[in-house]
C-alpha cells in the first residue's frame, strides 16, 4: 500500500508520500512515490503515485521518455496544468489498456500538482479511469492510498489558509498516524515544497525515521496527545452506571 | 456502515456503538448496534454487530428467541464465554447459509463481550465466517466497521491497565475522529460499561450530539489538539528548500 498527501495552499503547494511497495508481507521494498518534472522558470509539476508500481512507473516512463522524444504534447510543452491533467490520465488509460483483458486490477491513482507560467498553481486527484477533480478553497488537499488513519487530523487542522509550516506538521503528523496504525505505510518519506509563483524546482527532502526534526515533532506530538488526553475531565458520577 | 469498539480492560468491559445504518445515502436510519443478554448475578454477555442489517438482526432474534423457547444450548444455558461464541457464530453461518447461493455479501462482524461465573471476562471479535479470536492483554480492544480513522487515538492512548474512565474518554474521542471524517459513522451511540466480577446487569447510555458531557470532551480534544499543534516547533530554516 501507499500513503501520499498532496495540498494546494494559499502560500504554497506541499507533497509528502511515503516510500513503502508491498507484494505480500514478505516482499516489501522502497520505490519513491514522488516524481518532479518542469522547466526552472517557466513550470513546476509534481506527480505521486499509489496502486500498481507496474503500472505507475510506466507511466512516470512514458512521461519522461515523451519529453526527451520532443513529441508535440508532453509535460514540458502542455500550456496549463488542466492539459497536464488530461495528458497524465491519457497515459494511465494507455498503460491499462494492455492489462484490460486478464481481469485484474492493476489500476494505480495519481496526485498530480504545480504551476506553469501564466496561470494559478493547481492540483489534481486523478482516479484510476484516467478522469481528474481539482483542489479548490473548500477542499484544499487531497489522500491517495491508506487514507483513513491520516484524515482526522487533516480535517481538524487544514484549511487553505494555514501556512505552509503549519500545514507541514500537520502532514507529518498525519504520516506518523497512519504508520503507526498500518504497516504497510513505511518511512523514508519524500516531501516536496512548491512556494506559488516561484517557478523554482525544488530540492525535496527525504524524510528516515532518525531525521531529527521528524523524531522531534512525532515525540512531542505523542506527548503533547497524552497530556490533552489526562487533562480532559473525567465522566460524570452516573455517566456510564 | 458502522463502528463499533470493545475493550477487555483490567478493571472491566467497554463497548461502544454507533447507530447509523445506511442502504444508500439517501436512506440513512438509526439502529441500534449493541445487544445486552444475560442474568443478573450469573452471566452478562454484549453483542455488537457491524455490516448486513438483516442479517445481524437476524441473528439477534434468534439468540432470544432460543433463550424463550428454552432451548438446550442457548445464551442464557452456555457454561462458557467460548460457548457463547461459538453458539453466535454457529447462529451467524445458519443465517448466512439461506442466502449463499445468491453471490451476494450479506455478511456481518460481531463483537461479543462479557463474564460467565467461574470464569474471567472475555471479548471475542466473531468474523463473518463465524469463527473467531479473543482479546489478550496485549491486543485489549477489537474495532469492526469503519474502524480506520479512530484507531491512531486507541493505538497511542490504550493498553489493558487503562482505567475505566480514560478508556471512556478515548473511545469518545475515537468516535469524534471518526464521526468527522465519514459521513456512514453517526451519533447517537450507545455505551455500556461492565464491571469485571459485579454479574450486574450494566443499564448503558445513549450519547446523543447534545449529550453535555460528550460535547465537552469534543470540544476541549478539538482545542487541545489545535494548542499541541501550534506549540509544535517549526522546521529548521532549510528544511523543505
Amino acid at each position: 500500500m501507499t500513503y501520499c498527501v498532496a495540498m494546494r495552499l494559499e502560500e504554497g503547494l506541499m507533497f509528502v508520500s511515503d516510500s513503502r511497495t508491498n507484494a505480500g508481507l514478505d516482499h516489501i521494498a522502497v520505490f519513491r512515490k514522488l516524481h518532479l518534472f518542469g522547466i526552472e522558470g517557466e513550470r513546476v509539476i509534481v506527480l505521486q503515485s499509489s496502486g500498481n508500481l507496474a503500472t505507475s512507473q510506466s507511466v512516470i516512463t512514458l512521461l519522461r521518455e515523451r519529453i526527451q522524444a520532443e513529441e508535440e504534447f508532453n509535460i514540458h510543452t502542455v500550456k496549463t496544468m488542466y492539459e497536464a491533467a488530461t495528458l497524465v490520465g491519457e497515459t494511465l488509460r494507455e498503460v491499462l489498456q494492455n492489462y484490460k483483458e486478464q481481469g485484474m486490477d492493476f489500476s494505480c491513482s495519481l496526485l498530480l500538482g504545480g504551476q506553469i507560467l501564466g496561470e494559478e498553481p493547481k492540483l489534481f486527484n486523478i482516479y484510476p479511469q484516467g478522469n481528474f477533480i481539482a483542489a479548490t478553497q473548500d477542499t484544499p488537499y487531497f489522500q491517495i492510498g491508506e487514507s483513513k488513519y491520516g484524515k482526522p487530523i487533516l480535517d481538524r487542522a487544514l484549511n487553505y489558509f494555514t501556512s505552509i509550516d503549519k500545514a507541514l506538521r500537520c502532514a507529518l503528523i498525519s504520516f506518523d498516524s497512519t504508520i503507526r496504525s498500518n504497516l504497510s505505510v513505511g518511512t523514508p518519506l519524500d516531501l516536496m515544497v512548491y512556494i506559488n509563483g516561484s517557478f523554482k524546482l525544488p530540492k525535496g527532502r527525504r524524510l528516515y525515521d532518525d531525521d531529527p526534526y521528524f523524531q522531534m515533532i512525532r515525540t512531542q506530538w505523542s506527548e503533547g496527545l497524552k497530556q490533552v488526553l489526562g487533562q480532559l475531565p473525567s465522566p460524570p458520577a452516573d455517566y456510564w452506571q
